[in-house]
This record gives C-alpha cells, structure tokens and sequence, in this order.
C-alpha cells in the first residue's frame, strides 16, 4: 500500500523519491505551506538536486496530480471493458475505483484537494483527465440503462454520486481502520448496485 | 449561502467577522499557509484585535470547527426526528445534510480537511460531534431496517456510505454549477432510498 508502487514508473529514482517525498509533504502541511526545502530534505536530497527533477514546486504538485489521475483512470478503463455485462461491469468498477482510493489515499487527497494550486495550463490537462474518468463511469452506467438493466431518473446525477462515493473513501479511509481496501470496495459495489436499480 | 447565515450566532460582531475571514483564509491557502495576521487583515482588524477573541490561530480553526459540526449536526437532528415514517426520514436527512455540504461547503472543506491540525483537546471534542452525527444517521437506518421498510446487509457500511456520499459534495460544489443545493438533496435522497433497498 506504499505510493512507492503508484510512482514505480517514474525515473530516475531521484525523480520518484522527490514525488513520494512532495505527496507526504502536502498531504500534511498543504500545498502552499510547504517549501521545495523541506521536499529535498525529506527525501534526503539537496534543494539543488529537486531542481534538477522539477524546477518549480507547482511542478512537482503538477507531476503528483497527473500519475495520481492517470491512475486512477487507468483503474477505471480497465473495468470498464472488464465484461459484456453493464451490471458486472459496473460492479468492477467502483470495486476497484473505490479501492484505488482506499489504497492511495494520501495522494488522493493531494489530487482532489490542491487542485486550484495548479498553475493554469496544467489545470486545463488536469480537467481533462477528470473529463475522462467521469466519461468513462458514465458510459458505464448509459450501457446499463440502454440494455435496461439499470433504471436511472438522472445518469448524469447518479454518475457524479458513484464517482464521489469513490473518490471521498481518499478522505475518510484509515489504513489502521475496520475495512480492508478489498472490502470496502466489496460494500460499494453492492451500494452502487442498488443505485442503478439493476436487475440481479 | 453566505458564510454569514452559518455564523450569525457568534457574537461579538467582531468575533464573527474573524471566523468568516479564518474560513476563507484556511480554504484558499490552508491552515498551516495562514497566519493570524492573514486572518487579520482579511478581516480589516489589526493583529492585536484577533487575539482578543481568538488567543492562536488553532483556536480559530476549533471555532469554526466546532460551529461547522454543530451546524451539520442540527440539520441532521432536526430531519432525524421529523417523521415518524423511517423512509420518509431517511429522505429528509440526506436531503438536508447533502444540501447543508453545498450550501456551507467553503466551511465544510476546512472542517473535514484541516481535522489533522487541531490540538488533542480539541480534536477529542469535534471526533464526539462526528460520534453524534454517524449515531444520528444510523438510528434513522435502523429504524428502518427495523420497522421492515429498508433491506440492509450491512447498517454500519451502509451509514458510512451515506454520510460520506453527502460530506463530499462540499468538495465538488461550486456556486456556479449546474444543480442548486436543494436539487442536490432531492437526486441524492433518491439514490440513498435505493441503497437501502427501500421500498416505496
């Protein structure tokens, strides 16, 4: 459950420490009370080396904001084309988007809460990526409706419900708490299940 | 929808100002970017005049922490209590408490976000006001579970899920989007009807 297995992409490895480092930083002070200083000194690096990686500290939020996003999504996309079934696929989906967040809720709550410090045109990229994520769950929840399995009053209504029921598990979720990833993800499906009115 | 209708009991008038600029001031920058002289200034007051009121800034944020809680709290204690159908109350309490996280949600940002920077004392009488609140909202479920009206394989997860579902429309409101509070409360208390497996 480190963010070591989210950022295993990024290289060089310096580059991936700066990020784990920044995600912990913000996560505790926020954006705008943490230094470039204290990300190299708590990735036990110097301020120099963090500008060699990311030459301003919007950059590295910017870096953490993108991975954490594509991830996110990339979770999504995959359930989403899980099944030929809208009910199983549906299921899948906030199993596994509600578990990302359980998973990788200290940068989860970097994504979603420091949002307005991006600086304008990584903004734009950014609301791109969340376009995508709430495309995705919706097409989702309309092939449900359009084989009509699922009965739903307001699918763009109920599409934003499932997403921020996910996405708020960033917020609340404990890693020493009462429920696994797995399982909160389990109680959701079922929930969201239930939303939908899909038939069983 | 004006921080001021949330704050008009705090008096003195001087007092109250302090809070809404502390409200803005911790949503923009956060707790740990702001000073007390930001706060002061925001407010048009000098440096001197906050303490007077608020002798450190974490005094700032318990007020408004504690006011927030008291606030979402009461709504939810009024709809609680508002019928004697379980169904119908359930309806009632999300539709107030979803519409209370939009209406009040600059506040309900600070309140769930900046939770970590309370001191012990106080964090140990907000976590009673949260105590309340999820007490509030599964008494209503039991009820219905109870009285035979509701389907719930699983009260506590199913409580969370509620509350949660309602507590992070403050994230994702905004003033000038597409559904007023109220259309909020109406969409989200007939998917939580569904959750529960209600029958109508």
């Amino acid at each position: 459950m480190g963010l070591e297995e989210l950022w295993a992409e990024v290289t060089p490895p310096a580059a991936r420490k700066l990020l784990i480092a920044a995600t912990h930083a913000f996560a505790e002070r926020g954006y705008h009370a943490t230094t470039t200083r204290d990300v190299a000194s708590r990735a036990g690096m110097s301020p120099a080396a963090v500008y060699i990686h990311y030459p301003t500290k919007e950059d590295l939020l910017f870096h953490i904001s993108r991975l954490g996003h594509r991830g996110a999504l990339d979770v999504l996309n995959n359930a989403a084309t899980s099944s030929d079934d809208p009910a199983q696929c549906l299921q899948v989906a906030v199993r596994e988007f509600a578990g990302w967040h359980a998973r990788f809720h200290t940068t989860g709550r970097v994504v979603q809460y420091e949002l307005s410090a991006l600086a304008p045109a990584h903004f734009g990229e950014i609301v791109e990526f969340r376009r995508e994520i709430e495309r995705t769950m919706r097409a989702v929840v309309d092939r449900g409706i359009r084989s009509g399995q699922f009965t739903v009053a307001d699918p763009a209504g109920t599409t934003l419900a499932i997403l921020s029921l996910c996405i708020d598990v960033a917020r609340w979720f404990r890693a020493d708490g009462k429920r696994s990833p797995a399982q909160i993800g389990e109680v959701y499906a079922e929930l969201v299940t239930r939303m939908v009115g899909a038939t069983q």
